[in-house]
Parts: structure tokens; sequence; C-alpha cells
């Protein structure tokens, strides 16, 4: 990959990764030497730079801690046995943060500075990037408004970021989710479809309640009616009925997912039925009953691909079987063995940066 | 007021006051020499600082900046002709942005911090608040997830903060609002009813379409029909049929504005009849056709009575007509009187605090 972009790097002191414990890191607490920093002001984007990751600086009337206007992407690095490296449809993360970015009235990122950037940043963080299928780094570019002004309005000053942390094989648990009913995650005409920081926080306390119930995750339906079914906190969700796979399709309040999109694409290499449309309540517990319903599962970049095992709705709990040869352990590894060199690459789905 | 709680001082070397032109201020650009600050770590808020006006040291992986874990206030101080200063049902906000901080699982904020931190904050910044009604201080408290990791759950740490930005008096000029057909600004079981971060910048897109239309604000409607008008931007909606006003109940899509129960309280205490109803755009659009509509008024803490001069609807506009006596004039004197203690306050609306 070339690196046009002038980016200017300030070198490190001394590297942390001495001090880095890999085989117990705790998801999203380590971060490498360095980040990616642009800022964009007199109506432009400035030259990007590569510096030592630290605290950064920041007006308390900045927009971001008022009115949310901040937007973010995650994707993540491989490294094979070779000691290369690669990125997994960044391509699709780039283009996704731009849509974000255009729904929050944040001026869009020139795709050369976020693919030079990555690349620049993961060739001086190699090291930090573990081979083994699980290690990954997980990237965190993300967009902030930080004009010190603190009328309602869009911003005319931002931080474009990009920061590294090196991750294991995420083991999520157990997962039973519980259907909502009452609180939602997104309207629609409204932001869901986007990666909007306040998509999240909105997020937590029903959450929270949740997990006092005893659910790892919510699986959110549509607000008008709560009976379809369309994602999870940071996943979007597949049932499996019979031997055909269902999920919701793209709209205005569920992320299109990478992940989501990468499965839909297997199953069809893989001769197994999709049908991307909606999907009631009342459907998926029908299933449930008549023990047509296999496996949920969801997908995403952190997680890869995270089975569950039940989930729960209006009071009634429904349990999955355990079954063998699942549709969830065929994707999670041919993904992977995609994301980590292992496999064929038939849709040019990896981009080897190293 | 008592200020019992410990407050710890940093004093500053010089007053900005000196270089700020008072009768040419822009709305929350200049702040004052002090600000307030407080950290929630270790599971309890710690003891509260008032300090030099300045930039905070932020980690690029603060939860405020991925997942806008952040909430905020709007009020005002203001002063009389015996340099007096007071606040307006300043317990209205307090309890407020605790609502809001549980929605988004933000810890809540100790009262006495609160007041005192206000009260303390206030009297060192008297000479920045002027005399002369529309002159005020506008205050801004706001809390803001501080915690160094990008796990998509509640925070740990968080700052609670409030700045203040002299203001004067805010005349929005004609304004002309669009309803809103296709976007919207919070979902049933959403986080509208908050004052959450993300709600704000959610909404700057649609209403930079709506500014490059001709209209200065967005009049949403319930996100599931759009047929049934809620609230603008940063204000609560009246509209006047014949002598009567009628607005949106509050629900958990719309703020519960200290404006718009004030303006409730004085419609009754001036024998002017007020519904509090859902209402719809049909309504509207056939008083406005039948001579009936007579006014429409936002309310709002920045603006106090925002008139409405007319709206548009699926391409039709509506003007509203120029009438004297407008319940808009009548309520802005009323309130304003009370705020700049100019009158009498029955419902203890007023509170000294120096
Ligand atoms: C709301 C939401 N849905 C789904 C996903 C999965 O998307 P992807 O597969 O692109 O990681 C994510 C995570 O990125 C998300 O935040
Ligand atoms: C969404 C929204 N609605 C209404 C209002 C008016 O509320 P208040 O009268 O308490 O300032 C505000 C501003 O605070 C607001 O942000």
């Amino acid at each position: 990959m070339s690196s046009s972009s002038n980016i200017k790097v300030t070198p490190i002191q001394n590297s942390k990764i001495d001090s880095v414990d890999f085989n117990n890191l705790s998801f999203g607490t380590v971060f490498t030497d360095y980040m990616f920093e642009c800022e964009y002001k007199d109506g432009e984007w400035q030259t990007p730079e590569i510096k030592p990751y630290g605290n950064i600086s920041v007006a308390p009337s900045a927009r971001v801690f008022h009115y949310g206007q901040a937007v973010f992407e995650g994707m993540k690095a491989y490294k094979d046995e070779n000691d290369d490296i690669f990125l997994f449809r960044p391509e699709e993360n780039f283009k996704r943060i731009n849509k974000s970015s255009s729904r929050l009235a944040i001026p869009e990122f020139p795709k050369e500075y976020f693919m030079d950037g990555l690349a620049q940043l993961l060739n001086l963080e190699k090291d930090w990037i573990k081979k083994g299928k699980g290690n990954s780094m997980y990237i965190r570019p993300f967009v902030i408004a930080t004009q010190p002004a603190i009328s309602a309005s869009p911003a005319n000053e931002y931080k474009f970021m990009i920061i590294l942390s090196p991750a294991q094989a995420y083991y999520a648990g157990e997962v039973r989710v519980l259907i909502a009913e009452e609180y939602s995650r997104a309207a629609d005409g409204g932001v869901g479809f986007a990666k909007a920081a306040g998509n999240y926080a909105a997020q937590f306390y029903p959450t929270k309640l949740a997990h006092e119930k005893g659910f790892q995750q919510i699986i959110w339906t549509d607000a008008n009616t709560h009976e379809y079914l369309e994602e999870a906190g940071t996943m979007n969700v597949f049932f499996r009925i019979n031997d055909k796979l269902v999920t919701a399709p793209n709209n205005d309040r569920i992320l299109d997912g990478i992940t989501r999109k990468s499965v839909i694409q297997l199953a069809q290499d893989n001769n197994i039925e999709v049908e991307v449309r909606r999907v009631s309540v009342a459907e998926i517990k029908e299933a449930a009953n008549n023990n047509t319903l296999l496996e949920i599962f969801g997908t995403g970049t952190a997680t890869v691909i995270n089975p569950i095992i039940g989930f729960s709705h209006k009071g009634a709990s429904y349990d999955l079987p355990k079954i063998e040869n699942s549709y969830a352990s065929l994707f999670k590894e041919k993904l992977t063995n995609i994301q980590y060199n292992l496999a064929d690459d038939p849709h040019n789905w990896r981009l080897k940066i190293s």
C-alpha cells in the first residue's frame, strides 16, 4: 500500500510494550505507543500527525462534551505466521465513518489520510500485534467536535484520531439476551444507522437493568411496535430456522455491519439460504416453541460471531438447543481464516498493510 | 444560601474581564475566569474545586468521546438594580440533571455540591454579571464520562463541571419553522426526555437542511407517525388557538422544560386556559386556515419566549397574523420581571444567591 500523505511523525522516547502482559488483556484498556491525529479547522483537514499516545487538551466548552457531536469506527488488524499484517475490508469502515459523519454534520475525512494513517500507524506498532488466531489489534478511529463554543449547532473545529488497543480472543461467556419491550435504541428518521457516540450511552441504562435480570445483552426491537427484531448493542443478529438464516434488513435505525454483510456473503458462497427481511418476535417465539429455531448469533468486529444460548420476552424464557455443526462456528472459522490469511480470499476482503 | 461544602478554590492570577466587550457577546463563546469541577472516582464524588477556567486534559479513550456518555443543563443568573444576584428555579435544573444522568447510567450528583458550587462560583464572578433586562450569566453544568477505556459500558470515572458564559438578550430574528416529516429527534423508550448530549448532534444535520430551505428551526413530530407536534431543538412549543394555549404533554421523548412549566403556571395565574395534550399537525394547519391560530412560540432558558412567525409542512406555508397583546410578549414580560426581581414572586421561583 502506498503512503502518499505527508504524515508528520513525532517519535516516542521509550516504548511501553514491555510493561504489557499480552496474555491478560482486558478489552480496550491498553493502548499502544502512538496515536494518529488530524485537526479540522479553517474549513479543511490539516496535515495529519502520528505522535506519542497521550491525553489531549480540550476546552470544557468543546461541542463534543455538550452536544455529542462524535462518531467512531471499530476495526481490527491481524498478523499471520509470516508476520504480515492485514486489515479486513477497511474501505467499508472508511465509507461508514463518513456516512456517520454526514448524519452528524461533521465534515467527511479524506480517504488517503484514513488509509495512510492506518498503514503508517500499524507499521510503527508491528510488535504490538501478536500472532495466533484470536490475537488482534483493535483499531478505533473517531472524530470529535472540539470547537470551544456552546451554541447548539455544528462545530467548525474537529479532531480525527486513531488509537490502537491490542486484543485477545474475546469470550463473552454464555450469552442470554432480553428482547426489548419498552426501551428502544433508535427512532425512524434518527441516527441509529450511524456509529454516533450518543447511540451507545443511550443503551447503558437499559442494558444495566438487563444485566441485573441475568441477561448479557438486549436485542432491540423497533421503537414503534416492539414487534420486530433489530440488532444488539454492538452486534447485528441472525436467526437460524431449520437450515435457513434470517436477519433484519438495514434501515435508518440499524448499523450496516461489516461482519453481517460478510456472513451473508459467506452463507451464499456455502449454499446456505439467507433471508434479509423483517423478523418478528412472534415468529422467533413460535420457531422456538416448535423446535425449528436452531441458532441465534450476533456478528460484530469485536466478537466476530457470538452464539446466543437463550432469550427472554414478556417473562417467558426460551433455550436454544445445543447443536453440532452450528452455523455460528462455521462462519467464525471461515471468517477468521480469511482474516488471519489462512484461507483463500475470493472477495478481496484482506488488505495487506505490511 | 449557606455554603456547607468544602470547595477548594484556586485563585486566578489575572482576570480576563477587561478584555471582554459586554455589548457584543456572541452566545456561548466567552467564558468567565473560573470553572467548577468535581471528579467521580472510587465510587464517589470527590471534593469539588473551583479553579481558573482552562482546557482539561482528557484521555483519547475517555468514554465521552466514543459513547456520548454526557448530560448537561442550561440555566441563567440575573442581577437586579441593587446588584443582588438571582437564580431561577435552580432546584428544577438540579433534579433534571440527575434524571438525565440516571437515564445515561451516570451517578447522580449531590445536591449540596450543585447548589454550593453555583453559589460560590457566581459570587466569585459577580462583576461578570451585568445589570439590565436581557443581560444574564448563562450557566452550563455538565457531566462527562472520563474513564480511559473503550468498552461499551458505563464508565466508573466522571467529571462534573460548571462553566459560565455572559449573555445578552438573544434576538433570534424572525423565526419560521419547518415541521418534521421525515427526520426525528427521539424514539419512544429512548432518551429524548433527558438532556443527553447525543440528542443535540442528532438534530444538526436535519436543521442544516431546514436552514438551507429558509427555516431557522424544526418543530419535531413523533417518530412513529409524524402527526403530532412535540418540541423544537432547544425549546418547548405552545400554540395559541383563539384565546386558548395548547402544548404537548411531557413524555419520554420530550424535555420537561422549566420555562414551559413556568409559562403554564403563569397562564393559570392570569386566567388563560392551557390544554396540555397531544397537538396534531392537522389541527394546527386547520386552525391556521380558519384564522384561529393566533400565535406559536417556543420557550426555553436561552431565549425565554421565542415568537414564531410562520411554519411549513409538506410544502405548504402558513403565516401567523401580527397581533397586539400577544401571549408571547405577556409571558416574556411576566417571566423576566420575576427573573430580574422586578415583580412579586408568588411561587418562590427566584433564589437569591448573593
Ligand atoms: C450498533 C452496532 N451494530 C452492529 C455492529 C457490528 O458491526 P461490524 O460488523 O461492522 O463490526 C456494531 C459494531 O461495530 C455496532 O456498534
Ligand atoms: C430539547 C429541549 N427542549 C426544551 C428546552 C427548554 O427547557 P428549559 O425551559 O428548561 O430551558 C431545552 C433547553 O433547555 C431543550 O434542550
